[in-house]
């Protein structure tokens, strides 16, 4: 076996091949993969048997070991979701007209590939199929890095993934599995610029920041979403309850629940009481601020780091603000850039909320859930960026891609 | 004075302000701006000649010193700049619909301004005033950190811009200048990833190394352009000598200019006296290949190197190439992602160059000197990037926002 390099530069060179590879071509990789996926459910299973049993052995907490759990329902997601991925619409050489310059110069754009995604991520095994699937569709080689904990796993999925890819015809290169899940390793690909076009870190904040200060290669970032629900003085109250009851409750653990309720002074003492009684029914712990206090006393007092929280869990921070401009500003100093909402009747207040928040997705009278790639349109997503270079929400199929230019001429020179 | 991170928080607040006025108010600055550029002329002169001096006596080289100079007609480039960068269509909260949702979310992106911008530059003073123009136009704030040996200059401009804005009722610390030239305090700088959006490096290799290595804010690179024009057998060989000369010899110190000519070897012998003849009258000198020399033995042999390197002169590496698939592969291998042209007849092999070759801009029957924002029809341009991602290729003032979504319900929860 080469070095990490060698295998770098292998994916590099298979990319250039899967870049110039048809769209048809690239499906059949990704419905072999979908066959491939659930024919071999038993080596996977072997396979991650052996990672369940070292992380019992290690101890890990059982919701870790909950995640990275391949059950026969867990693999049959996965081949859908590679055949979800293979029937999207093919971004790649999609060309957009710009127009026709005063000498005579024909312009256009034209998506392409990025080139080599490096894609980090952690315990979940899927991740290895969802990502690769993603990488395929838009004509990128990807170099997966998953974590320990689930190494014989996806070094099982990894295996498919190539088989399937060769029974397309393609390089296996053109999906390469880091065979050694140490932080030294990664910290030398990080460094690897000429190689690789883009990292992807999906994990924890420790994950993130380790990327960040290494990465000499453009990183595109999910990072953490502390999101906001403002209740607006001229909001439905009854719509509000029930857009903070799914903000928070339908799933606590993702990165679009809400961890933050703003509500408006004039509407505080109408609101809050019922928001308490439905959610602390839902078993939602709350940590408020003074003025939400007085008017709910259940309530917990907020400690000064509950404001700009992701708690990730059951649990809301609640603070009564004064008006519009005094949500904005929270925002603006506790928020993540990821997802806010506003409840109000009032579209001209909505319509500032909007353009003055400057998060991923900005919605108003809708629950905080919707910032996902599915729910938006892009179909399957590989994650929700919250720096606003590139890719800013969910990032698609064509979010994996880049847009050239192409001109036309006819011996036009500059003078 | 506080500190470096006391100024930089305070150009981040300043953004917020600045991203929420509104267009007429920044070109209002824009104007002042201008105007103000106009108006200093002799104090600006007085600056300049201090750094004028203290280059004489550090010796710099005169093309350096050349670079430096504040001339009037420079002065009066920086407030038509200003001016013309002022008249662009504004970015800014430009609404795009994506359509409705099954569920009736209307979806919709919108362009906000990516936030806080550092500029870091070298010797030429009036990077200052470009780069806080269209940073200005497109509603974000900017750190500016330009070359010690143009220090006095740059102070003086980035306080007629601060005056500038002052007079539009904007805040001053939406453009701040960094008061110190050192590579730690840069450094430093790079470090802020928490108040700062995007790096823009302008400069030789070294300083975009550094950047590239040091910093945990994105960067967008304005790399070095290692162009590429390629003769094919199907060329019209006059055509293909004109967009050589031009895309090599009217300004051969730029990024666009043409490093590398590529000949099929077919026409070669019937391209490459005129060629050497046409190009060695304006006094090129030739790095060429075996086969080249073959058939012009006054050209001189190129060395490993030569071919990939950004000469900046009128110097050209010469290569003999069996087909179009050979030219691909030599762009691939030494090229730089930032632009090739190619001279033929034949619009499939014109389209087959065109779809594989992964440069920023990819031209037929063009010169490579296009590969700009004016050209191309963007206006003004910050740089030109050769990473694929956020922009690729000329980045004007669409180029310095984000496109964030906005999603409007009637109290849509997810199920």
């Amino acid at each position: 076996m080469g070095t990490l390099r060698d295998l770098v530069v292998a994916t590099r060179d298979a990319a250039r091949t899967l870049a110039n590879a048809d769209a048809a071509t690239r499906t059949v990789g990704l419905e072999a993969l979908a066959a491939r996926i659930r024919e071999s459910a038993q080596t996977l299973r072997d396979a991650n048997e052996i990672d369940l049993k070292n992380a019992e052995a290690a101890g890990l907490a059982p919701a870790m070991i909950d995640r990275l759990r391949l059950t026969p329902k867990v693999i049959e997601q996965m081949a859908v979701g590679a055949l979800q991925v293979a029937a999207l619409r093919d971004p790649v050489g999609e060309v957009v007209d710009v127009g026709v310059r005063p000498n005579g110069l024909r312009v256009k754009k034209m998506r392409i590939p990025l080139g080599v995604v490096l894609v980090i991520y952690e315990s979940r095994p899927n991740v290895t199929v969802d990502a690769a699937a993603l990488c395929i569709k838009s004509g990128n080689a990807v170099v997966l890095r998953g974590g320990k904990e689930a190494f014989e796993s996806n070094r099982a999925l990894a295996a498919i993934i190539g088989d399937s890819l060769q029974a397309a015809g393609l390089p296996r290169a053109a999906a390469t599995f880091v065979p050694t899940p140490d932080r030294d390793a990664l910290a030398d690909l990080l460094t690897f610029d000429e190689l690789i076009d883009v990292v992807i870190p999906r994990g924890g904040e420790g994950l993130i920041q380790f990327v960040t200060e290494r990465s000499r290669i453009p990183v595109l970032r999910h990072a953490k979403g502390v999101c906001h629900v403002f209740i607006d003085k001229d909001a439905d109250l009854a719509m509000a309850l029930e857009i903070c009851y799914n903000s928070k409750v339908e799933r606590p653990g993702v990165c679009n629940a809400c961890e933050t309720v703003l509500v408006h002074k004039e509407v505080a003492e109408a609101f809050l009481p019922a928001f308490f009684g439905k959610l602390s029914r839902a078993r939602v712990t709350f940590r408020a601020d003074s003025r939400a206090r007085a008017l709910v006393p259940a309530m917990d007092a907020a400690a000064t780091d509950d404001f700009g929280r992701e708690f990730l869990a059951l649990t809301v921070a609640v603070a009564v603000v004064d008006d519009l401009d005094a949500a904005i500003a929270h925002i603006a100093r506790y928020g993540s850039n990821h997802t806010e909402s506003i409840v109000t009747r009032n579209e001209s207040t909505a319509r500032r909320f909007q353009r003055e928040v400057a998060s991923s997705l900005v919605a108003w009278n809708a629950s905080t859930r919707f910032n996902d790639g599915f729910e938006l349109g892009l179909g399957a997503e590989i994650g929700i960026s919250t720096t606003k270079l590139h890719a800013f929400g969910p990032m698609g199929v064509s979010e994996l891609t880049a847009q050239k230019w192409v001109v036309d001429g006819d011996g036009q020179v500059r003078e």
